[in-house]
C-alpha cells in the first residue's frame, strides 16, 4: 500500500474530546482505564445487515495521531492549558483494540470494535474512529447491495466527481471491499492497490466535431481496450451506428472493440435496441455497459427486465451512500476504572449496554449464520445459552450445541498492529464467504427478515441492576 | 491558512481523464484550446438557490496537480505510454480560470466556473474540480438553509464523526461559509482559521459515576466556559437539577454557567420545561443549547413552537448534505479549437449550451437581484436585452436599463492566483450581503419561487444552428 496522501494528526478530533481530555487530566483521571465500544443502531438503506469496513485505515491513522509543535501551539492559542499541552506533546495511543474483520457482516447493537486504554487515549480517538468506520462501512454496504442487485454482473466505481471531497479516497476503497470490480479513482487505486478502469467522456467526442472520427481516433490509440460512449448526439441513430463502423474497421486490423457505453435515456430500451443492432452486424462480442444515476434498485429493475447490459458504472449513489448518506455508529463508554458503565436515554433504544463485551456468532448444522449473542467478556457460553431481545426482554431464545465463533479479535496493542491487515480484495473475499452463510431473507431489499441478536442473561441482569442503581441514586 | 494536510496530485482524477489526455496527445491535439464550463442542473434540497463554495481549495490543489516520479511509474504500470508519461512528468496547469465568488448565490444552468486551457490541461482537472466544488457548494447551501431556519440564532457544526472520511475537513469550511458560527472540527479550524467550539459528551458524565460530581469537576476546570450535557440519565429529573446546583456553586465563586445542552427526547418540550426550572432558580442567564439529528426543517419547527433554545449543534445532516448527499454539477466542453461545441442528449434538459459564455446579473431599482442572463462572452448587453427560457424558448422577457454585473471574474492565470482568495468568514459576509438582495420567495423552503435565468437571443440562435448542423450531419 502506498502512503496515504492524507496523514492527519491529533487535531483530527472534535474540540470537546480535547476539552474533556484536559478535564480528565486536571481531575487526576489520566491513568484511569476505560473501555469504549463502537456499534450502530440501525441497518442502513432499510436493509438487513451492515458490511464492516475501514479498520486498516483507522489503525494507520491512529499511529500518526500525535501532536507536533505546530499543533501544540495552535491548541494553546485556543485555550488549552500549559501542563496539559505538555502531556499532549508526548501523547500517542498505546491502548488495545479488538475488532471484527473488515468485510464481516454485522448487525445493530453489536460491539464491532472495542477500545481498551486510559480514559484520555480512548476519548481522543473517538472522532477519528467514528469518522472512518461509519463512512467506510456505509459505502461497503451500499456496494454489496449493488453487487447483489447486479446478479453476477460486474460494476465499476465512477463516483469521485460526486464524492465528498477527499472522502472520495476511502469511498473507492470501501466500494471495492463491498463488491465493485474496479474504480475510476486513480489516486485511490494507487494508494490501496485497487484495479482501475475507465472509458471516455462526451468531451472526447465533441472535441473531434465528428463522432465517427472521434471513435476512430480512440480505437486507433487504444485498439485493445476501447469502450465507446454512444450518447453524445443520438444513441440509436448516430452513436451505435458509428460504433459499429469503428468496430468493423478494428476487426479489419485484427482487433476487437470491447464495448459501448450508454449514459442517458431509458437504459432497458436502449440496451435492447443497441444489442439488436450490434448482433445483426455480427458484433455479438461487443459488450454493453451502462451508467447514469444508477443504484441497487435501478440495477435490480434492469436485471428484472432482462436488459442486455454486461456491466455497470455506478457513481454518485455508491460513493455518497445515498439516500442515507451516513451510518449512525456511536462509540460509548461501557467500563470506567474497571467498573461497568452505561447511559440511560429519553429514547429507550439509545440506552447503552454496560460492561466489556464479546460478540459470539452461532452457526446451524448446515453452516449458516443462525444467531449472534452479546455476552459479557468474562462469560464463556455453555452448551446452551439463553439470548434475550435487547429491548423487548420478554422475547428470548435458547441456542444449544452449536458451532460458535468470537467475532472480536485483538488487532492493535502498544502502538502496533498485531498482524498485517488484509487487502481490500481479501476483505471482499471474506465478505463473499460470510455472506454465503447468511440466509437469503436477511439480504432481501424489501422488508428483510430481521437477523436476531440477543444479549446474555448476565448482561441483562447487569443492565437492570445498573439502571435501578442510577434511578435510586437520583430518587427516580 | 495553515497548509492543507491533504495535498493531492495529478493522480486525483478519473482514469478516463488520463486515457483521453493520452488520446489527445497521440492525436496531436495537445495544443488545441478548449473551454469547459462548470454548472449544475437542479437546486439542491428542493430549494431555490445554490451557495457556491470551494474555489480557494480548488485553486490551491490545482497548483499541486503534477506528476512526480512515483506517480509516473504507477501510471506506466497501468498502461500509459512512455511519450505521454514524459509529457505528464512536465505537466502543470497553466490555463486561465474565471469564477463567481465563493458565497455567491447561483442558479441552475449558469456557468459558475469557466476554464480556458489546452485540451489536456482542461480535461485532466475535471474530476478534481467537480469533486471539490460539488461538495462544498452542497454543504454551504445546507448551512445557509439552517441559518435561515434558525432565525437569527446561531448554530455550530458538530458533524466530523459522521462526515465522509477526510471530506470532513472541507465540510467544516463550507459550513462556515454557509452560516455555522463555529465548528467542533479542530483540524479544519486550524487549517482554515475557523472559530472552534464544543461542550462535553456522555462519557464525561459516566466516567464520574455521579452526575453532579461530573458537572462540578467540569465547571471547576472550566469556570468560564462550561456547557453541561444534561441527558445522560434523565434530563428533567436529574440533569437539569444537577446543572442548577452546579450553576449556583459557580455563582458563589463569582462565575457563571454558560449553558446546558439537550441531546435527546422532544427538544421543544424539554427546552420549555428546562427553561422554567432554570428561571425559577434565578438562572435566566443560563443558555439552552440543543442537538440530536437536527436539520433546517426540525429547527424551523422548533422556532415555530417558540422553543426557548439559544443555539443549535448540527452534525450529520449538515456535513453530509442529507438527503441529497450530492450536487449534480457537471463540467462540459463548450468550445474546442476556437469553435463552439455542445452535447445533445436523450434527455433534453441535459443538452448543453454551446460557446464561451458570461453570466450577467440584473438588479431592480430597489437593488434586488431581478434576473440572471447567460450571454455569449463577446456579447455586451445593450440597454435592453431579451432573455429566453433555456428549454421552453417561447417564454421570453425583456430587461431594460437595469444595473448589471458580470458574475464571472478571472481568478487564476499562468499557474498563479490573480489575487488572494477571501477567507471563509469573508465569503460568509458576502453571502449575507447577496442573500439580502434576493427576494424572500426564492429562499422559502416549500415550493420556492423559481428564480428566472434566461439565455440571450444570440446564444439561442447558436444552439439552434449547431443542433441543426449535427442533425443534418447524421441524417437525423
Amino acid at each position: 500500500m502506498a502512503a496515504h496522501p492524507v496523514q492527519v494528526n491529533g487535531l483530527y478530533t472534535d474540540f470537546y474530546e480535547l476539552s474533556m481530555a484536559q478535564g480528565y487530566f486536571y481531575a487526576g483521571k489520566e491513568q484511569e482505564t476505560a473501555v469504549f465500544e463502537y456499534f450502530f443502531r440501525t441497518n442502513p438503506f432499510h436493509g438487513g445487515f451492515l458490511v464492516f469496513a475501514g479498520l486498516a485505515d483507522l489503525l494507520e491513522q491512529i499511529r500518526s495521531f500525535t501532536y507536533n509543535k505546530e499543533a501544540i501551539a495552535y491548541l494553546g492559542s485556543i485555550g488549552l492549558k500549559p501542563e496539559f499541552l505538555e502531556y499532549l506533546s508526548n501523547f500517542s495511543f498505546k491502548g488495545r483494540i479488538l475488532s471484527v474483520r473488515e468485510g464481516e457482516m454485522v448487525f445493530p447493537n453489536e460491539p464491532i470494535v472495542r477500545v481498551e486504554a486510559n480514559l484520555i487515549e480512548a476519548q481522543l480517538i473517538e472522532t477519528l474512529l467514528l469518522n472512518i468506520l461509519n463512512f467506510q462501512s456505509l459505502i461497503a454496504t451500499k456496494a454489496f447491495r449493488i453487487l447483489l442487485a447486479a446478479d453476477g454482473k460486474s460494476f465499476a466505481d465512477f463516483g469521485l466527481r460526486r464524492a465528498h471531497g477527499f472522502g472520495g479516497l476511502m469511498a473507492s476503497r470501501a466500494a471495492i471491499i463491498g463488491g465493485a470490480s474496479s474504480t475510476s479513482n486513480v489516486q485511490a487505486a494507487f494508494m490501496y492497490d485497487l484495479p482501475v478502469s475507465g472509458t471516455m467522456a462526451h468531451s472526447w467526442v465533441q472535441s473531434f466535431g465528428n463522432e465517427l472520427e472521434a471513435f476512430r481516433a480512440y480505437t486507433t490509440i487504444n485498439p485493445k481496450s476501447s469502450i465507446l460512449l454512444v450518447d453524445t448526439y443520438d444513441t440509436l441513430r448516430s452513436g451505435v451506428p458509428n460504433a459499429i463502423l469503428a468496430a468493423k474497421e478494428l476487426e479489419q486490423k485484427g482487433d476487437r472493440l470491447i464495448g459501448i457505453r450508454l449514459d442517458s435515456g431509458d437504459l432497458a430500451y436502449l440496451s435492447k435496441r443497441a444489442r439488436k443492432l450490434l448482433d445483426k452486424e455480427g458484433l455479438a462480442y461487443v459488450k454493453i455497459f451502462a451508467s447514469n444515476q444508477l443504484n441497487e434498485h435501478v440495477i435490480y429493475s434492469l436485471e428484472d427486465q432482462d436488459a442486455p447490459i454486461d456491466g455497470f458504472g455506478v457513481g454518485t449513489e455508491l460513493v455518497t451512500g445515498k439516500p442515507d448518506a451516513s451510518l449512525d455508529g456511536v462509540y460509548k463508554l461501557c467500563e470506567s476504572g474497571g467498573k461497568p458503565s452505561m447511559k440511560i436515554s429519553e429514547n429507550i433504544e439509545k440506552n447503552t449496554l454496560p460492561g466489556k463485551k464479546m460478540v459470539w456468532r452461532f452457526f446451524d448444522e448446515d453452516g449458516n449464520i443462525f444467531r449472534d449473542g452479546i455476552l459479557l467478556d468474562d462469560e464463556s457460553p455453555d452448551e446452551c445459552v439463553w439470548l434475550y431481545h435487547p429491548t423487548q426482554t420478554d422475547k428470548k431464545t435458547q441456542v444449544c450445541n452449536l458451532r460458535k465463533e468470537q467475532l472480536l479479535k485483538p488487532v492493535f496493542e502498544n502502538g502496533f498492529l498485531l498482524h498485517p491487515m488484509p487487502t481490500p480484495s481479501e476483505c471482499h473475499n471474506y465478505l463473499i464467504q460470510r455472506a454465503g452463510m447468511l440466509p437469503a431473507e436477511h439480504k432481501r431489499f424489501v422488508m428483510p427478515h430481521i437477523f436476531k441478536v440477543g444479549i446474555s442473561e448476565k448482561l441483562l441482569k447487569l443492565r437492570n441492576d445498573l439502571t435501578e442503581r442510577y434511578r435510586n441514586s437520583y430518587g427516580l
